[in-house]
């Protein structure tokens, strides 16, 4: 999106609201656009000023009469439009609209951004904010923010939805050395948002790492289609904060019921390789190792340390991370065994003794980074005696320098008999930690960055043969015509049918004769349920009749069920009374939808049956582009897949069957928003080769 | 124990070993012994030496001719025997043994070790070691050690299996400010363990919290009377590592299978009340929170913030951490509405906003802190311009004077600008962090410690009735006589009865007409099924008829598994026919039972029925002094609680049954140490009243 570059590399900007009075933000803004080096030209903007700091002042933007890039405004909420408006009129394409007392306090300052918003798109402008503390590019360079304190220049690009949280981290990095390349506040995200700005920073070839701390997503389609895409470029980390708040589903499915509130994001993020921070620790631990260490082939870490506890430690760490630890190869172990003291711990962690100086930590390394099977490194270093942590530190470094593909972490386990070599090593850029523990989780963020590259793009479901739209589109049309949103049965199954989903052959009789003519086409035993929308509990009137063998018995219970309802609910509309075919006993799994309002239709699978909201085994994933690839990882989260493999001695499953199937009903949600919620449960799954049965279809439209 | 006070605060120490040699340990220890301030008499052991560092040195322990209460001996190992036997016959009871070269070198070394454990036995004397950095009390105050670190005076004991990782806590805390009242170094633990010294230091009253960094448990059994009782008395937080080494465990049973290897522990600890740290920065931090915030009364967290974002970030990990938002009372709210500008959020976060100074930080504590829905408070700062950071860092100092009983926590999140404000809460003793996570971790440790204390104690399972152990000690004799480890059926079912366990009737027949008299007695229908200790697959050969009627029926089955058997397997030999009363079919649960080497059996209860090991519903506690409040708490861990209580409309199980079966099943391995493994799978559950049939019962034992 070129459309960005003048927001972040503007030539000339303009600084409405510019202030020659100390402790005005119109102040602060100016001095930082001076202070930050900015080479292009600035024309402050107040109409009571000639100049202010020596530059020569202009009553409005529109007095100028120069191309201006950029406005970044900060005048009160009331006059922000305005000011916009002439913007427009001066050829301005860029905003940063600084100014508070938007939508966030209320329904007035709502109306205000709308008429904001309309001006923009009146001129073609596009706006950062409003309610923003402002923007930042330490490479441009440009300070166009009332930021206390302008970072050091970095490769890490930082988009917060916080103001607040964007100031602190500002003042927190300054003391740790870390180095933005972009800072951004969002704002209220009235025009851009953190989509725009990822997408833009995916292409800076200054910025390494993308973080945000976002609160919610404004287009989750764009954010989707953009995310993945950036992501593939450079790893985007993200804090999203309000998950907790569970909130009161009104969920009328098994699949809705199952997804949580947060639900959503986690499968959305996970899907478009966005590498997903919990806590603001875990974000910046990330945002560290991303900006200073390469990306590992695989999962496997060496340790070496001069003390047996803390490799113990570490080691448990690895593992319960779900990271490998390394064996090395014979040759390795061998050539340790020659450099290193007897009592020395040569397979991994590789222990060096309490006794080790620099030089046999260098050895060790040396052998430790040269191992094909070695994919990342932690160095841990106790203060005993004889410890060199300095030169330590430089044998570290030099290893980084011989082996650049590899990230090598160390943990200086200790206070001031360490602080000189913990320090030599951040300023030169290597993550160096107090405790082996963050060192191992932002390897495991780096291990899934490999995985996420190594995944190939895929398609979705677009080469799915045999869909029927028409034939679906004509089942709603008669659904709504008769005022209802959710289908019977027996529509839901022909809505199945017209997708390649194999509903079990069920139809809606009126009549006796009509019950046995299509019970003989669909062949004994069949079940006989009364179908009315009114009637739920259908087992509770004498609606459901199982097992019937021959024409008697459907005409027997034909009449039986319509008097038992008559008798029950002499109110009820019938419809009349839906035949099934019985087939045989399969096992039981549940294919659902639910909807989401950012993400669209999310698909569900896992374990049916009566017990599905018990057991709760069920993985979901976004229908949208859903692949036959992704769909089989999905299978193997859950516990159904042990049963579709073959559990204790039965035959596998038609695990095939079930993968398309789960494509069909993608497809089929994604081609019909109007579907709200779909539950299949039971299906039943058969041995391999012999398909599925999809027992029980539920659709809701709206 | 009274044993170790001459331990931690001996009144004459000698230094085996001692040396004048800068660089050697024994001048080092001597050296901390010196410079710690220690009060006592001091004899400096050399054969080479008059005197050292101005002290008369001896030649032997023997020589010195007074009372010694503790020898450190610093020897090489070969000689620490003799040195050993030296302080025996001169009187001293307590030894710390820093030498090293014992059981962690090897056979021989574990020889050596073995030699000074009966030389200690013989004597009666304690022994600290060998291989120990040694032994610090900051108050007595006495450094026993090599380390190079004397540590600030505090109350926090701490007892580390890791020398290493003890000098490294050592350096690294001394940066932080944090003070210990104890510093151990555990070593080999040949004698003196973290129990004896977490028994000690619960009576301490220098005291206030008790951390712990091991690798092992040298006497499970004793190690849960113990920390069972101290975690009563103060916080027992412990860092046990080893935790990933899933290690082979050849298990037969579900139980077993289901049991990870470090379930044990996670189990022990729970239940005696440790507070289990899962990584060294969540150990330290939980040591700050204890050692300097009292224990809160509940879950319910308030926060106030200068900003949003930061405040819904603490607002996700407070209900994600398993914490509650406090709901402040109406009081309150009308309070702050009265006192914080109209845009302030007044609901709980507290937003102060960004142009909050300290007095309006100071107006909201009060108001929040005195609050009856509030249990404890994080306060977050963040640095906008206005921001008063160590003003409000002494309105938060008042507010911990004003509210002794509520923990208050602060993050500052920011460096420079905030750094005054976070160092005068650091060190007045208000833990304060950069980001809010740790914060609120530290919250739910103490509130975790809350529920511990508010749980009563409570005996085992003591006053069971009917319990039949002849009945039992008679079974095994006969199977035992026999030859065989894995009892039958009928005989598992039998020892069930003798302990009151329902079990499903059945019977051993050796002819058809025993088959049916018994089925007779039982009542029909029945399951008959071959006894036979080499036929694992029953169904397979032809060996199991299921659902006979009557007595033609059984008479016949007997009489077709005989010959599908000796078909099959003409070798096998053939105990008999077991028949079984087909039960009316009830929920499926498992109740069963592994056994840990340190920790004695473990009960586990979930799930069951064919798919329990897919379905891994099991919760597990230690059997021993499992009581009905504690199973009940148990049961509710499952899913099969669900089931249990009455699921989808169905009327409720009867659970003070499967509470008495699990009680009973934890009486009968208790008492016989000889079961290995058992397993009730499935366990009918029926309606309230009703009770349960414990269907297919199997033991093992050895």
């Amino acid at each position: 999106m070129a459309e960005l570059t003048k927001m972040v590399r503007p030539g000339s900007v303009a600084v409405v609201g510019a202030s020659a009075a100390a402790g005005k933000i119109g102040n602060t803004i100016l001095n930082n656009m001076i202070s930050s080096g900015f080479d292009g030209k600035i024309y402050p903007i107040n109409p009571k000023e000639k100049e202010i700091k020596g530059i020569k002042a202009y009553p409005s933007v529109i007095d100028i009469k120069e191309p201006v890039d950029m406005a970044v405004i900060a005048v009160p909420a009331s006059r922000v439009p305005d000011v916009a408006e002439e913007c427009g009129k001066a050829g301005v394409k860029n905003l940063v609209v600084v100014s508070a007392g938007f939508k966030e306090v209320g329904p007035a300052g709502l109306e205000l951004e709308k008429r904001l918003t309309n001006v923009c798109r009146q001129y073609g402008m596009r706006m950062l904010g409003p309610n923003v503390v402002g923007l930042i590019d330490t490479h441009t360079p440009i300070n166009a923010s009332f930021s206390g304190t302008f970072p050091q220049q970095g490769e890490i690009a930082f988009f917060s939805q916080s103001g607040a949280m964007l100031v602190a981290i500002l003042d927190w990095s300054a003391a740790g050395g870390l180095g933005f390349s972009r800072v951004i506040s969002l704002g209220n995200k009235a025009d851009l948002s953190e989509i725009d700005f990822i997408e833009d920073a995916a292409d800076d070839p200054n910025t390494k790492v993308i973080l945000c701390y976002i609160e919610d997503i404004v287009d989750g389609r764009r954010f989707l289609e953009v995310v993945a895409r950036a992501a593939r470029k450079k790893p985007v980390i993200i804090l999203k904060s309000g998950t907790s708040q569970a909130g009161a589903q009104a969920a009328s499915s098994h699949t809705g019921a199952l997804a949580g509130s947060d639900l959503a994001y986690e499968v959305a993020f996970r899907q478009c390789g966005v590498i997903r921070a919990h806590s603001m620790t875990e974000l910046f631990d990330l945002a560290v190792a991303f900006a200073r260490a390469p990306v590992p082939r695989g999962s496997r870490v060496a340790i070496v340390t001069n003390a047996g506890g803390p490799g113990i430690i570490a080691t448990d760490n690895v593992e319960n991370t779900g990271l490998q630890m390394a064996r090395f190869t014979k040759e390795t172990i061998e050539e340790l065994r020659v450099k290193l003291p007897s009592e020395a711990g040569l397979y991994n962690p590789v222990d060096v003794l309490g006794d080790a100086k620099a030089d046999r930590y260098r050895l060790a390394l040396q052998k430790v980074c040269a191992d094909p099977n070695v994919d990342s490194v932690v160095v841990l270093v106790c203060p005993a005696g004889v410890t060199e942590p300095v030169q330590t530190a430089e044998a570290i470094l030099e290893m980084r320098e011989a082996f650049p593909e590899k990230p090598i972490f160390a943990a200086y386990m200790g206070g001031e008999n360490l602080a000189k070599g913990a320090g030599l090593l951040v300023r030169a850029g290597v993550p160096c930690y107090t405790f082996p523990e963050p060192a191992i989780a932002s390897i495991r963020g780096l291990v899934r960055y490999n995985e996420l590259l190594n995944t190939p793009e895929e398609g979705g479901s677009t080469n799915l043969k045999g869909l029927d739209r028409n034939g679906v589109k004509a089942i709603f049309y008669d659904v709504i015509r008769d005022q209802r949103l959710v289908l019977l049965g027996s529509e839901a199954a022909e809505v199945a049918n017209c997708y390649g989903i194999p509903a079990t052959p069920i139809t809606l009789a009126t009549t006796p004769q009509e019950a046995v003519s299509e019970a003989d086409k669909m062949g004994y035993p069949v079940v006989m349920k009364v179908a009315s929308p009114k009637i739920l509990h259908k087992t509770d009137v004498g609606g459901v009749k199982i097992g019937l063998k021959d024409a008697a018995q459907v005409r027997e219970a034909f009449t039986d069920i319509m008097d038992n309802v008559h008798g029950y609910m002499p109110q009820a509309v019938i419809y009349g009374i839906e035949v099934q075919k019985m087939m045989p006993k399969g096992d039981e799994l549940i294919v659902g939808m639910t909807r989401d309002v950012q993400f669209g239709p999310l698909i569900a699978f896992g374990l049916g049956g009566i017990y599905v909201n018990l057991l709760k085994d069920v993985s979901f994933r976004l229908a949208r582009g859903l692949s036959a690839r992704e769909i089989e990882i999905m299978l193997r989260e859950t516990k159904a897949y042990t049963l579709l493999r073959g559990y204790r001695g039965e035959k596998p499953r038609d695990i095939e069957a079930v993968v398309d199937v789960i494509r069909r009903v993608a497809a089929l949600v994604t081609d019909f928003p109007e579907i709200t919620e779909m539950d299949i449960n039971p299906v039943f799954a058969y041995e391999e080769g012999m398909g599925l049965s999809a027992l029980d279809i539920k659709i809701t439209i709206s």
